[in-house]
């Protein structure tokens, strides 16, 4: 007699013992066999070629953290009514400080003298008072510059309004742009990477760019795909705007670092590639000019000061060419989980080959009759339910299915 | 005789002429049937169902790269003991150049006028001094404005402090806010997006949106939901906030820009949602006031000048609105790589659908031994060696393994 | 006779009472037994413990809409040339409305009163002009700093530039930094997370940080992990740089504030991590001065100001540290589709367990032959082809398929 542990350690030695697999049919078929072969060995080049391959889906991936610090240099020379004008580096970046998305000023109305005070408004074509009844005390226009304070001036046809007096007029806008010369002004980028997943610090200056090569090169895609200094002219260009339309009504260009590093090899080889977007500014030449909305990019700012006593300013409504610097980093290095995931996945595909082969097995071959018969066994207990019957059905099974088929409808 | 090419080359031939199909027992009973087939019919339609149709899993994503303009109008008018002053956008946006987070001022303490100098320092409930040596010289106090000369002013109990003279007095906020009329005021945006995968770039200026549109729309989430001008009171009523309560104390509020594009479709229907977001700001009312960590949001700024040869500025202690505005940009594309592997799943997930239908006919129907007859073919080579025996066994297994069954403890 | 609608009927009812279950060998053989079950219980280890225990992935992901605001305090006193001035934030911080990146100037260079004029270009050591033929009219250095008039200062051997002069003297840096006790200020960072798919919104000021907390706390790694208040000296010394040197040339720090939120547990677990990167700054002192490229962070700015009607600026070159603050919001709860995709992987990484079994099977063990013939029933028809030939060949497969073996090149 066996007690209770006895039972349980005969139950895990045979546990241990057995192995179970599949019974198998094996088909020699000539049709049959290089259709599914095909079928096979097209899973087996996708999975191999594809998901690891191409997809590298034996990888884990991480985002870089990233941190770009960014000068300008260069000196532009306006020429306005005979007044020649020198503007640095603190004279045209917005903000001052390097960041990442910066503006040049490349055209600019700048209205000087500003006091606080009323003054009559700009003049729209469309819109001009005949008296005081149509400027409403109190009231604010959405495009008017100011408050109206109910006063009309005849003359003219303008509204009085308190504001920041006088108005600037930013109906015509220089052209060409005051500040063309900023074309050559340069571009340098400095940026730090870091993949907190796999412990990784790149810095765009890579293995090369040192301190001789940043004295004298200048980006080129082909040339010097690596050197972190770029003309202003350039950079339009390369984003598929003309410097002197963007100069004038101003715009936006995103400058794309893209790392991609495959980890598996030497850190060497992840290196930044520098794309070049032009995200808005000139207009759609297939639309007429006043179906386009907002054109160009602008901003004002003021230059506050006081003078004998009294706060004024010099309003400036800039006209520049934005830029962005979006760093994108991914990087991949073999990772067990993936991996497995991947082959995981293959597997459940390669079960898709087999099902698709057999239905061309099961419906499609003129024997197909024969082989349903050797792929399946039929259990017919559901009117017999002797055990014994089923032993013997064992024997049978391969007459009564035939019989079974022709019975059932299908 | 066969020489060795002849061999591979039948070997090659065998493979192709052969295909392995797994045998299967087709169980014929009403009651494991029904399980089985609503198992496998819930396993395929949640694969179709959710994973395909709900959750889109045949469809690769990407991420944008977006850049986002800003622009507020409007004009604001405080009238502080009898002075009339009035306020445009470059005096009450913060950074001026348009950028995705800026801050517009709707409330101010101003200090005008500080130099450079030696002053009382600003009086705290709780600390006073009484002698001198309770202002230690060289100190410097967290919450204090300045270097501590060493002198204690009796009649008020200051301290002097070597600061910028007179201390800015912050200890009473404008109730209600200066710049209530900040209500009015009108924020622009405008938004590139690139999804640089699909090669799809996107503004929110979508089909529509065109001069005319901008020209007297304005935001509201049923009528206009694609109007890219926005009332400031709107936003901050949308994102859950009382304007005039966070006009006095400041807040922040994050305007997200939901892009969520099916390129399977048009481009056309690729539009952004306009989601608000209170980040912080009122106080919970729930909370007393002195429990809650740093209510509101302020930060200060100096404007700088000269008089007479001497470096003044006014100083500006700034409550006001800060507006972050987030791109968030997925779309989907039909991809094969994704629709593969998520039918690769779909297998495996039906691989359990039969897994469990096993346990259900072999473990718990009444006939199970009869079933597990079926189901498995049972070796008994531990203890019979020859390969006659194994032939033979082949036409005795059912017999035998019933024999094996109940032999064996389970 | 039956009709169409009976014939559909029961062609539903058929298939609601039949269930297809694989047909297996039950091998019991301790070798490939234990072989097996230990492969396949790593395999399941696997899943378990690493997918789902280890990688959670029976979680989806939701990664985080974030908003940072910075708050600095601190009085700075500069003692140059026996002249003290006091700088406080609105003098020391770049730009002023506490973004999540900024600039903290712990040292400059300023030039006073600069005005646009002509004056003689800084001195460099390697191009001194010889005569006027040396300083191209019109030409611009890109070192330079204005546009050459075509005039030369013999005596000095200096070209005149068109620029803002005096030109700024940057040829030496003050060392020690002037703003040496910027290491005591102190930085206030707030944060505020939304995990827009799971609808849970976090601040950094978790439970327990409340008023008192924050009036008196500083954060510390070990002691006050969520103290959101940092000294500037600390920063730099968590991100490995050496405070004084880094205040000199200026430099980089990166603060990760990390949240790994795992939903299924209370919200309250739910706290950031402050981890500190060095992003680039003091120099590496593996290499020579001259070799490494751009050293440090700096920047200019200007402020501008009227004195006699006439336009004057104060340039200031500013080196500083510039502090991004990175926020990393990982939010991870229960979903049914990942957890149903994760144990389709593993049952598809199953079916890789039953292959390398089966090799091992079919091929190493020494009664493969046995095994080949358990395991596959094999069909002769390509000779053979009456129906009723199959019919006979299921009787006779065992004897035939050994032969066909026998035959068969391998």
């Amino acid at each position: 007699m066996k007690n209770m542990k006895n039972i349980i350690t005969e139950g895990i030695a045979d546990f241990f013992c057995e192995y179970e697999t599949p019974r198998q049919v094996l088909v020699r078929n000539r049709r049959i066999g290089i259709t599914c072969r095909i079928i096979q060995l097209g899973v087996l080049a996708y999975i191999i070629g594809w998901v690891f391959i191409y997809e590298k889906g034996y990888q884990s991936v991480d985002t870089a953290i990233g941190s770009v610090f960014t000068k300008m240099k260069g000196i532009g020379i306006t020429n306005q009514n005979g007044e020649e004008q020198v503007w640095d580096v603190a004279d045209y970046v917005f903000p001052e400080q390097g960041d990442s998305s910066f503006v040049v000023m490349t055209n600019f109305i700048m209205t000087k003298g500003q006091t606080k005070g009323k003054c009559p408004e700009l003049l729209d074509k469309q819109e001009r008072c005949e008296s005081d009844a149509d400027c409403d005390e109190g009231k604010f226009k959405r495009t008017g510059n100011g408050h109206m304070t109910g006063k009309c001036f005849n003359e003219t046809g303008a509204c009085e309004v308190f504001s920041w007096c006088p108005i600037e007029d930013d109906r015509n806008v220089p052209d060409p742009a005051l500040l063309l010369s900023a074309e050559n002004y340069t571009l340098f980028v400095k940026n730090a990477i870091t993949f907190p997943q796999f412990k990784v610090v790149r810095s765009n200056l890579v293995e090369g760019v040192d301190k001789n090569y940043l004295r004298t090169c200048l980006h080129d895609p082909v040339k010097a795909p690596l050197c972190p200094i770029f003309k202003l002219g350039d950079i339009v260009r390369f984003s598929g705007f003309d410097f002197a339309e963007v100069a004038r009504e101003g715009g936006a260009i995103g400058i794309l670092m893209d790392w991609e590093c495959n980890l598996d090899l030497d850190v060497r080889h992840c290196k930044p590639k520098y794309e070049f977007y032009g995200l808005y500014g000139s207009a759609d030449k297939t639309k007429s000019k006043s179906e386009q909305p907002s054109v160009g990019y602008n901003f004002r700012y003021a230059k506050f000061y006081m003078e004998n006593g009294t706060e004024k300013r010099t309003l400036m409504k800039v006209f520049g060419i934005r830029i962005e610097i979006i760093v994108h980093g991914l990087a991949r290095k073999f990772d067990i989980i993936p991996t497995l995931t991947a082959i995981g996945s293959g597997v459940g595909i390669f079960g898709v080959a087999t099902v698709v082969c057999d239905l061309v097995l099961l419906h499609l071959l003129p024997k197909r009759d024969f082989y349903k018969n050797m792929k399946f066994k039929y259990t017919m207990v559901d009117n017999k339910s002797s055990f014994q019957q089923a032993v013997i059905s064992e024997h049978k099974v391969a007459a009564e299915s035939n019989w079974s088929r022709l019975r059932a409808p299908r």
